[in-house]
């Protein structure tokens, strides 16, 4: 099968019939919900664009796996130029978006877990990465939607997770047999998942041995049974019940908590299972992969931040004043910087063992760490140059309402020329950018958070050569 | 009359039937309103703590005006005593609160009108000052709460009162008799309009001669005929609606437009009408009065900040972790330092010819700098500490379900010895203090906006004086 | 004796015979050594100031002790009012010195002691308090300079004073009788000790009872046999050498290390030896004053880098342009957040039980936090302003060469109406401010090392209460 | 001629008779001059890393002009891989020099103006782009060194060159024949001219009509008849002229005042002589250009920042403390995206219509953005984490004083397994690394100040695209 178009895909996911419950309800025709669609909206314009002519050519390449063109979103990064290619392919999405889009987080996970699976094979001979293979043969040749499942619940987050109270703070294998494996946990935080087909499941943190049944890698369809999807109230849920003040007319995100109530797997989707000493560098991978992904995604977000704050400008009669190009000017440093690092990251990408190329550890790290703070510096500018309206413009339906209506739109006008309903839209894109709670503790915490990130780029800096340019120039002498 | 309890407060408003819009909805009992009831909370607290022993130390004062003890919101600032114990009371009322709770905007209008009033008639030989302090004895008297005015709708923000297309973009006075006037306009923003016995009105911007009509100073209770509140719609609405989830459960804010849809104001209620060279120096005060007030309420909310954040840690498993440690004290650097200024404002503060007090405009600006720009990121650091749960959180109507209920209970758990339900409101709390429009906003344009606060330091600061302290420094003389 | 004059304390510093070596060389006359006298110049100034009746106000207030006007420097702080007045001297002081005028530091030791030998006393039935007021009576009746000696070389940091390998690498007690005690070790950054009269040393950490031998405190003489005093160099030595280029013509800094090779000190000056448990508290007091002190002091320093960014704009021909004023507005921002900071921690301060107040330490410490990282910043803005001249403007030699001087004069000159001259003595004070090392070094080092401020923040600031209101607002309940 | 070696480097300098003026002397033998040789010693290492078999990868390639190998030093950028090159090449020289060694100047010189010729000629019919290609051969095959010269004096900055009272203060042509031009000016803040071959003159700004006579640029040797480099003095000179407490023990840095006191220029070394449009692009592609530079640059220096500050750590006895491995990665935050922007930028290279790739100038000016203020925090934090040692410790001077060297050796020593030579070495390179007023001062005003850098960004960052993205998403219809 080739590329699904949009219409393809609103249908496949109407074969899939997940378990969700949202806001205390379970809910049968999930994909209708108002509070489900505008998620799907956006996964939904991934497929669109792989089918335009501009978008094809960001979001389409040849697999050399079953030699046929296949969605970027899931494909093996092959060289440099593949991992650059994805950072302009997030970039580009994410401005026509304005939010998250999900599948990211599937294709960095298949990659990172084809590193291990190839590394463990060699160590092991196990066989997870042909089966890995067989995976992703299957997801390009439907052209499916793959979330990734990383993050566990943790418990105390001061213990290991054989060290919990509660052995199921973090996902396990609790049973096993020939056909298969069955597992137990919850993972949180699953972008989109009940608008994937797939999700690929990776360990969250290194293991040691006591650990071992936790060091579990799989894949399984979103429906499977015994998965529970639990929506998790976000902030701005009236406005999708309600039909109004969207802000992103038609893009939103969420990202439910997954619940495994004792799943059963097939061996041919296990790609790990004990072999605790590549968990590390699974979620270590996906993590390093991921942050690389934000730094294309959240700079085309960050384009729509300055666009949004330099037009609302312009409706408030203060287009061209001198320090709001000033704040223009601070905005895109950092949404550039976060870019910048990407594409850097990727120009001194390596290969591994496994053929897939790595990014550059030191510079993704640092381009998730301007992403979880001064992004929200951004922000800040965007609703400083927007204005008070900000924080309390009016409701669509008091515009409706007869009184009152004429008498908002009478005195809510910004400069002429200008519609005071698109005035007021412009104020709600920006409160929806500012204060959508998924976004923006995205921003800080996906990909880990920023004190990780510190932690790698240390771990991966060689302090000790930059310590011996100093002794020399200096004039230490080392023994 | 005595102060008012807060069951008496409660009760005076039902003698009030403001014209009130929600939502699109014209609202008859508008107090009961589930949006409305949480901002009346706030205020209510204010009257309750005026009754309570600690409380009243900071809340209660004698009255020079009436010779009896009286509340700080209605009081003048008669020393640099009264504008230390303002800070004191605010920082106070907002650890206890956490949001708004209204009542200074009214008492800084009142100190900032009342210099002008004075300084208006000495030169004109009016007299706006002996009915503004029959307004304030009448305040005092009833205990009433007072919101202030100031914040027009402005139009196309490059053109002056007068230049605007629609004339009626600032509020201006359309008629006048020998009874009174009858102004036409509308103002945004304001704070818990809706439960406040009256408004002080005060011009929003410096007048030239040709904005006259626009240089005009009034009170009016807040039912007064012609008088529209729309309520303006935040981020958090459906928490309210679905009274769940509220992660402040008692408290919250919001800030209505007011619309004046030509309102007739006794004459004894004027206190400027005309006198265009006071109108800028009205609310040039005003915004310095309140400044100095966002000092104490923002670092009382900051207190919650960091307990709030340091409580989640603690229930995450990572209390005494080194780099959260160290986020404390960052958090602590900018809402101390916020506090800190103000209160230096109060010490270096002056009387005026009215004999009111005026607090030190450079410091009082430069703690309000910090809250706008510091402010977002000390919020930034509570949910970096928080973790990414603050994002979604599932509901408390999850929770009541009888099937996913006590999944939640077991994944959602942290640390021993703490409720999976305190955890969650923890989180919530959290979300309520980083994703409410209102607040946020507010820190960043309440008061005016950075680019005014700047101005103002650079005023007042004397830049001439220090030119000639470097020029004595580097030798260079001075003819 | 009265005040002294200017010309009483240059002839006063005659008596006095400091060991002191220069760059490698042992000088006698130090007094008039090129490298010296611009910092006695520093100190003079202060004593000829308390003879001017602007800076009488300041400098000069009753001492209880003694019952005669006393310089501030060497009066106890028995008021809110003293630690105001204590800010306000030091910014009215920096305002005209530009630099460190080395007195501050004596006082602060002076309070600090005080407050612990009067504990001690309590405690231990020891003397030590008279023994502090008699030194304090003679310092006030001869108006003398009091330098205080509190940093130890510290050997290998992660140990304490008993554990080095050295044992004399915290200052220690090695002998004593009934005359007195003898003392071993150095102390580093002794600012301005060649030119004070009188030493106070005070302990650098905490002790435990194995530290004994570490925990004293005592005064003597600068000239006392067995100290010796090693001017440590700095950046701009060649200036002072050469007598040109000086940028601040009048004032500079120097911080010896005083190296106490086996000094006797008689038991009446002795004020604390092996009490160990009061070593920690002594200097911590002194910190937290120190601090204190550093926000009058660099907020009057501020006020210069400010003047000389302002001079320079002007002086390039960019008066009023629209960034500067805003980088200005910056400056100011940190600037006075450091003062304003200071005053509230003088109106917070609270009396101990020896009668002296203390200073709020979170207040405190945070106005040192933002000298420690924010100042930089405003330094770095001043060189923005100032423009690339500042970094290698020719020499006043090059100006009195009779071949190139009238071209330098011809090129170099700015704006009309504006010397050549007069602008080449701004960047050479811009210069002077912005790379004078001991300067620079003690904004950030000065008083303890940021992580020490934010340690001693955090101790102090009260989280469990912090924590309690967020959790009643949160509606979590606590047992 | 090939790659010239080190020695023949200095060789070739002293057939060069410069006409130099040091602190007020002129000079004959400059280039053993105490102050001059440690520019020429960064210079020289430039030579002997060609000749280097892992600097020569860095440092050669193959010129397509006269189809040998020569320095990138004089090369053209043909290729994004050449930019890439270029910037990788910079960060190799500056992690083993530390500090400037000129010649990047030349090498954006000489491209800038290849793009700005190939335009003209095309334009106006010119021969401008012959000549420079000559010239460039001619620099190729001599293996010369080349500095541009840029910065005019600019007098007073608010008016245009033309409006200058002295029409002197941008570089003019005052006279011209068949032979060729003269000139008369003056250019500042030329980095090590003394010890370059030749000098490419570049105009500073955009010039109209009638500044036709500022739109000059040429090339000339250092030696040319009527040119006079004036040292203009920066902080460290004492240590050179006493060649102790060097810090940098072999590199350091000057950049001296040209005079052009009427100098004579040929026709085949004029490539701009009144094609005033031409003026300004062709400074405009050197700041672009410059800032890419300094992005390899300074991220190298970046290294030598982190490397020093980690050792000093080590020394100090503070190795793997955790406040401090936060710094270490917040510094690398810094010099690393500094560095990632400059790669991104040429990755996202152009050609233009010379064939000479163009950087992208959004990422190349944010690279320098981060340069211009965060790597001052990054230089306050080497200063934190190395302690105040760096303020003023003693000289190698007092360490060969017999009486106090034993002293000092004893007292200053750190941790056990270091000598007291060596932690003194990494506290003067510190020392050096944060004083040196001609490299920090860099940092801000090289290429250009952050105020045009930001311009640059704003100018190129298309924000009407992004209005565009914005506007979509908010569901705004443009006509």
């Amino acid at each position: 099968m080739a590329l699904m178009t949009k219409e393809q895909y609103h249908q496949s996911l109407k074969e899939l019939h997940p378990t969700v419950y949202i806001l205390g309800e379970k809910v049968e025709n999930v994909h209708e919900h108002p509070l489900i669609k505008h998620m799907q909206a956006g996964i939904a314009q991934t497929y669109e664009l792989a089918n335009d002519p501009e978008g094809k050519k960001h979001l389409v390449a040849e697999s050399k796996l079953i030699g046929e063109e296949v969605s970027r979103f899931v494909k093996f990064y092959e060289s440099q130029d593949d991992l650059l290619a994805k950072v302009r392919m997030l970039k580009f999405l994410a401005q026509r978006i304005g939010t998250c889009f999900m599948r990211c987080t599937g294709m960095d996970a298949i990659n990172a877990v084809g590193i291990e699976t190839y590394n463990c094979d060699r160590k092991n001979g196990t066989k997870y990465n042909e089966r890995l293979l067989n995976f992703v043969k299957h997801m390009q040749e439907n052209d499916f939607a793959v979330c990734s499942g990383v993050t566990d619940v943790k418990g105390d987050r001061s213990l290991r997770p054989s060290q919990q109270k509660d052995p199921d703070m973090y996902l396990r294998v609790i049973d096993r047999d020939n056909s298969g494996i069955v597992v137990r946990g919850a993972k949180i935080h699953q972008t989109g998942s009940i608008c994937a087909h797939w999700g690929l499941i990776v360990p969250a943190r290194e293991m040691l041995e006591a650990d071992k049944d936790y060091a579990v890698c799989f894949a399984m369809p979103v429906d499977t049974e015994g998965v529970i999807h639990v929506y998790g109230r976000g902030t701005l849920e009236a406005r999708a019940l309600q039909d109004c003040d969207l802000g992103n007319i038609e893009y939103s995100k969420f990202a439910p908590m997954i619940i495994f109530k004792d799943v059963f797997i097939p061996w041919d989707r296990v790609f790990l299972c004990d072999e605790y000493e590549f968990a590390g560098q699974m979620v270590r991978n996906f993590g390093n992969y991921h942050r690389h992904s934000h730094g294309g995604c959240k700079c085309g977000v960050g384009d729509v931040l300055v666009g949004a704050a330099a037009t609302a400008a312009e409706y408030n009669g203060l287009a061209r004043v001198s320090h709001i190009n000033n704040k223009l000017a601070e905005m895109l440093k950092t949404t550039e910087a976060i870019y910048g690092c990407s594409i850097a990251a990727s120009v001194e990408g390596k290969p591994t063992a496994s053929g897939i190329y790595f990014v550059d550890p030191v510079l993704s790290n640092i381009s998730k760490l301007y992403e979880g703070k001064e992004l929200a510096e951004v922000i800040r500018m965007m609703i400083e140059i927007a204005g008070g309206m900000v924080a309390d413009v009016p409701s669509d339906k008091d515009f409706e309402n007869p009184e009152i209506g004429p008498l908002l739109v009478k005195y809510l006008k910004g400069v002429e020329g200008v519609t005071t309903e698109d005035r007021v839209r412009i104020f709600r894109l920006i409160e929806k950018l500012a204060f959508e709670s998924r976004d923006i503790v995205s921003n800080i915490h996906g990909a880990g958070s920023p004190e990780t990130h510190r932690m790698t780029v240390l771990r991966n800096a060689d302090i000790e050569s930059k310590k011996k340019f100093a002794k020399r120039l200096a004039g230490i002498k080392e023994e």
